[in-house]
């Protein structure tokens, strides 16, 4: 279970939304792609969208070793980390009632610098697996210089929860009856055929990519 | 022009990929329908995603009047407020420069407490539009106590910044005739088909949402 503590509860839906369940945290961490991760310098908070891996109980983020952003966290500063995925928008008969489907994971923690080689290269094989599956054995090799200019930092997954609203809409019970339509417009985030650069016009799309 | 500072310019692709295009931060943020606003308490960083709407040179969120959250920020403590729109995976011959098209958004600013219910009721009409366009007229009429039981924040766009990358992968020069396939996977956030709920099975699909 995840760690539940008044930082991690929420003042509204603290029942009905919320979860601690790691298989939950876990299947968002594997679906979504990129996070935001929430920094503060004198109270001043930052905030940079960036890709990420989970690997255990652990996240993963990398960046250029001069990159200004992982220097101020490197330090292992408080961080915030906030992950959303939309599933549909709800529409309701009334407007205050819309709402939006979504699954959410919030995990507070502090950054470790990782600069094991063989743990830097591993990372980056996930990372390219959790993007393009199957892909890495076809890439060209990653180089020893590309693993050393890139940091690693590792987050303990452990102060985190896991936010979800799913179903239908909720309207009041004296709007039920009304003969306005309500429902559900999906809005996934679908991946699309791949289109070839201009470099690769004449090379074959790899299976992994069909 | 958004204003560029120090807190607005980072350490890397200064040049090549931030704007302080009004225009250009608009477009990201008529298109995008959440956000991830950042606050500090103590030097620690919360992080919560959001809907939001622009209007003119203004930001704007709201919640329950009970929000947590809400009392936290309403005060005027310093945020950040961050949005990105993925446009597409980008596939390179090699796993170090396999990269992300993406528009994103980052505002720093302060809360100033909205509570003219003209204001409040406006702002209702304006998101529900960006959700569902053309729905207000259509939905049951927003009561005078749900305004009441809503917090609306406003906040300045101006010391903000925009990041773009867009195009093709970019490889090394010695990988460039390699015969490994590269391009891009467009991952657009798609609405689907609206699915009826069981209040609305027999009601028509209004002209709007089809």
């Amino acid at each position: 279970m995840l760690q539940k503590n008044p930082k991690t509860t929420p003042s509204r839906y603290a029942n009905q939304r919320m979860s601690y369940d790691r298989e939950t945290a876990n299947a968002i961490l594997d679906e979504a792609l990129f996070c935001t991760i929430s920094y503060s310098v004198d109270n001043q908070p930052f905030a940079i969208p960036t890709a990420f891996v989970r690997k255990g109980k652990k996240l993963y983020i990398h960046g250029s070793v001069g990159s200004h952003f992982l220097r101020q966290i490197e330090s292992g500063s408080p961080v915030c980390i906030s992950i959303m995925l939309v599933d549909d928008l709800v529409v309701a008969k009334s407007a205050f009632n819309h709402s939006v489907n979504f699954r959410s994971f919030t995990l507070f923690s502090n950054a470790t610098r990782i600069d094991d080689y063989d743990a830097k290269y591993h990372f980056f094989k996930e990372l390219t697996e959790k993007i393009v599956p199957n892909s890495w054995n076809y890439l060209r090799p990653m180089k020893e210089s590309e693993v050393n200019k890139t940091m690693l930092l590792e987050f303990e997954i452990e102060e985190a929860s896991v936010k979800i609203r799913a179903g239908e809409p909720v309207d009041e019970k004296e709007d039920e009856a009304l003969p306005i339509w309500s429902g559900l417009i999906p809005i996934p985030s679908k991946r699309l055929a791949p289109i070839a650069d201009e470099l690769s016009k004449d090379i074959p799309l790899p299976e992994h990519l069909k």
